[in-house]
């Protein structure tokens, strides 16, 4: 079975990935959570972004703030789609430093980046590109964006009550 | 055979949008290239945003200026993975109002931005996505970074002479 | 008699999007208020934006917050003048991707922008917007703006005690 | 008949201007064109901001770049809908000090801000205000409406060839 | 004796203004304080600016936040010296609407822009400017400087303890 | 007779600077002009600040590019109103260096900020500030502002040939 | 044996500042500190630039908010290496006003920047500064990464608890 | 004798990062100058960085341009003192992804940024760092801002002729 990996650069960064971790358990995908600091520890970051694709991983889900080097660093390191979430620390100019180190990739080296904070949307996007290879996957997608629709109509409702 | 869908908000996206469409060739990936604008044509992008999956494609990439709501609206239609491109067209503030407009998604519908003009990273993070189920394309992206690997060195090799 | 729809993303833009409901009422306007999501309901997008001008309605004022497509899509769909309010939600960096996602609509398809969180001026635009053919409505914004000038008079003098 | 004004702070704001009136005329819509300078015919300024809508003046379009300052001052003198251009003129700071400087006006006083340069979608703009009560002009909206897409659909069919 | 006007936009800028009020004070030079909005009292604005010079003011303080458009009218409108204080006010964004709608004036119509919320800095710039044909003022200045740099070094006595 | 003293950093902005240069002496004010540059004559910089009241100047302006100190230093030298000018110079990013590096002054130590590459109008205020106490200054920027104003008349009237 | 003086433009910038004193002690490298403001004492800042180089400092610290003069002033005097700490102080427009006035130095007269508010950083560089001719302050160094590592390990090991 | 390593993510980056070589030969100091991309060398960057400190390096100056990586990466994984140079490439964003990139590394790990395109400053900057423990580097730079001073002076000389 498909495996997301969720790595961040601190455990400071914990409550906005966990978000991740939730919405794909959602999906009922495996998950693997990890520190990995691209600054504090390099070997890590190496090895880690060499070996995914080769234990099972696809797709890995990276979170940073400030000068946000590690979903970069780990997509020049792995094969797998990456993908970025900008975090809004305590340490960044709000969150642009952040958005722009992850987004502004050279030629070459995608990372697919998501809102600040958006660590949902990293979930969902993970999902989405197993779903794209997998119709049970898929479906859950489906359904859940049928969800939305509903919640938005409930809220509707009310609001003209 | 997995197919990407490369769409775009004007004809005056081809020139940016024209390198995801070489690079996955260059990967051996079927694309099919569209005009799709949410402004102009909400009826074609109503129908393209909730059929894509059920014709054969598997990631669509969005290319759009300004205001862009392509990539987002597709995504709000579609439950495939959506790659947005943000393009600095002519009535661009530098490119912030396209980067913001496609990477600042709610809640529930990410798109997968990549950098301001970032056509071609687009398209590998397409192939990255069809790599994560399908060895081969895999390897043609291990391959690829190989390539720009020996490139970087033998510029580095004719610096020193 | 002219009716003004306002529409906005989520019951999470309420508190914002009240101020215009409230001023309308004191021009003596009629007003509608719903919730349309652009990202989870395009269906109810679709069917407001195409058939709101069928229906009575004048001016559409649409609110959204983050990557703000609302006001941008409903002006696709609609002939009739569309206020867009930049909310400045809890997923906006600053406010800044609201204000450029509403503001920076391509040629063709207008959206007249408010001040970020500018409810109350969306509603007093459309107030305007049907007094340029309705002489009680114009009458009525003249004696709104001579209160607005007898207020700052009021202040003046207090300050001066 | 319904008339617009479109006044501009510069003839410098010439070339951008004469797009909102190219696209009035071609709407059929009678159109006034002014150089009034809000920071150098102030008393011009206030005897147009106060007459406008005495004198068969529907809808007022305003274009200004850097400390944009004509738009928000004749909104202070006249009950009628003003449309804001931002010009990107050449004093002007990528057109940031042009946009926020008719954007960001206070509450009672909205100025219908348009995109940057976006002197045709303020024209376009003024024809829905007065489409909304007039059923003729609405439906030269529709009409062209249909254009937009019919242009983007023979782009599409081009690029498939 | 030279008197310093210092007006703003509205009674809610007074926190900020208070300050120039106070170091005027401190400097001994006359002040006179009113509230005129460029927006909702544009007939005060103008008497106010066309008179100012006539009844023995020498320098115009004048302070504004979100589209400010006050400090550049007062400009326009009168030949006596205007500094301009941005001021951070709740419709702004961060105050860079304030900054630049102050800042950017067209050749021909300057305003002596101060720091956000730098009121106490317009204060002291008026004095400057009696003071630069006022030698008792100068004197006054100078030894402003001095008290300054005194509270500096006290400072770092008491570090060094 | 009073004089304006004009300094920037580095003969490059000279070509910005000789706008002040020209409009002063347009309206009949001395001015002496020289090259004072904060980081590379340290020493000059000192002793311009110190004497400059000394020796019957009555404003300084100040014009320098990127991280602009000169016109803050030159401030915490000199009891007498300085004027920075905003230089958009070859290492500067888009303006924002300058503008911040010469507007943001703490408390204390103002400086009267115009806008980017607005030499004319520090000059202009200038003037201002001169005939702010000598009545045939004054009546010299009342006929300027004249001379605006006839000027865009002008223009109007070709405007409607 | 080789200090490093830390200096600061306020006594409000010592809390941000003081991270610097302790990781410098930390490396058992000592320090000095004092206030030297740019704007309110300039003669010190004089005397501080010129002799800090003859009196065995090695490496000067200098932190400073808003229009940051005080790391450029130095590094303008003086020919030792200057590290700048941009501080987000309360009349700091979000910290950008520092960042660029001590960053955008103009060629000749580099100031080593740090982030904003990163005191702690700028002790560090200073003590790799001297660590880069120093073999034992380059092991503490070395050692300093080790623990920097261990301490993320740490956290990705109870994470995984 | 010591050594400063030049490395650039790129051969386009060559014609920036020229001036940090050009300068430090000016200041008799030897230098290596090689390619190493963070995202297309990764083994590269490690090994470089692992190593610069136990060949004989003293200061690494490390340019890059976009999502810039390499100056952080290579601070991560060296002791010694790592110089920033925010390069504007042709994917830049006017150059504020370049800076943010570099200048808002975490605590723990400094990167000494210069202005954006400042190789000359960066050059400056390490032969400063070297001169801080070497007193005959430290005369070159006493005698290279005397230089500065003197060219100045030249300028203000012709410009009175």
């Amino acid at each position: 079975m498909k495996k997301v990996a969720i790595i961040m650069g601190s455990t400071s960064d914990l409550p906005v990935m966990q978000e991740a971790v939730d919405i794909l358990k959602e999906f009922k995908i495996e998950v693997e959570v990890d520190i990995v600091s691209a600054h504090r520890t390099p070997e890590k970051l190496f090895d880690y972004g060499k070996n995914a694709h080769t234990r099972g991983i696809s797709v890995i889900i990276a979170g940073a703030g400030g000068a946000a080097h590690l979903p970069g660093m780990i997509a020049s390191l792995s094969p797998l789609p990456v993908i970025g979430v900008p975090v809004k620390s305590s340490n960044s100019i709000d969150g642009w430093d952040s958005i722009l180190s992850i987004l502004q990739m050279p030629g070459g080296v995608p990372v697919a980046t998501v809102a600040l904070n958006g660590a949902k949307n990293a979930g969902i996007l993970a999902a989405q590109i197993i779903g794209s290879s997998d119709k049970a996957v898929l479906d859950r997608i489906i359904a859940y964006k049928e969800g939305l629709k509903m919640k938005v109509e409930e809220g509707a409702k009310n609001l003209k009550k």
